[in-house]
């Protein structure tokens, strides 16, 4: 059982504080914010209507800014606290930035009783093409996979 | 099985020409298109090495792009082509963008072969909290379902 501390209480109650002023601004109920060595490197909220951004959420809005604060596409050595679970789309950008850990408060299961589909799309991911609601049609192409080979054989290539 | 129309190997060639191109810029190996109606309302490729931004894939580009040009944040009876099988990040936002049918044509396995992680993030988002490789943990808290409770008697709130 991880013993929750002091530090950690406070800055997952930033979040949360992000979320109410979020409604407060005409966004949705969400906020997170970025720490790096204990610092707040970045803060926000979901603003996907304000912004007409379907992808505007908390965390992927905190992600972009803590990257152009530090100048890097890798957040090693960053946490992120979120005021509630990250949908998939969240948490797969969490892993591409390379954040050390989560914090979060809210459940995807609160966000269900609310109106979200983050568990409805949660179970989308781990189905197979065919089983899907939205169809997945592949068009195979040499063209395509022509491409990925110029890439793997690219000698100053920057891996992400 | 699907029967792939002359159109649609048209339009996925155009994303597979944004893939090209976009290691010719210096970006990574992936493009992206979005159709309304048989027409291509954004294109984009993948930028995150030269933006420093991990959310910057050409889904997530392609889907802000079209977004800012129909002035909403609901795709709905829009299509995506992409180069690549999206990897749960982007699929997460196809999800939430409503878009009615993803186009694909190099896969995730293809995508692992070259270095890429989307594999390795499909099988982390279908793990427990307790068996990912990020260490996710909660912070209950009374006043973070206050939030949700309070969006949720908010009368005039957009759904999306």
């Amino acid at each position: 059982m991880y013993k929750i501390q002091e530090k950690e209480k406070k800055f997952i109650l930033k979040a949360i504080k992000l979320s109410r002023k979020s409604i407060e601004n005409g966004g949705g109920p969400f906020g997170a914010i970025i720490v790096k060595d204990n610092k707040i490197i970045s803060k926000a909220s979901n603003n996907v209507t304000k912004n007409n951004d379907p992808t505007a959420h908390a965390e992927i809005n905190a992600i972009r800014e803590a990257c152009k604060f530090l100048n890097t596409f890798d957040l090693s050595g960053c946490e992120i606290y979120t005021s509630c679970e990250p949908c998939p789309m969240c948490l797969g950008a969490i892993y591409w930035a390379r954040l050390d850990k989560i914090y979060f408060s809210n459940t995807k299961k609160d966000a269900k009783n609310i109106g979200f589909d983050d568990s409805f799309i949660y179970k989308e991911i781990a189905l197979i093409h065919s089983e899907r609601k939205i169809q997945n049609i592949q068009i195979s192409s040499n063209e395509a996979i022509k491409v990925f080979n110029e890439w793997n054989e690219k000698k100053d290539k920057i891996r992400y």
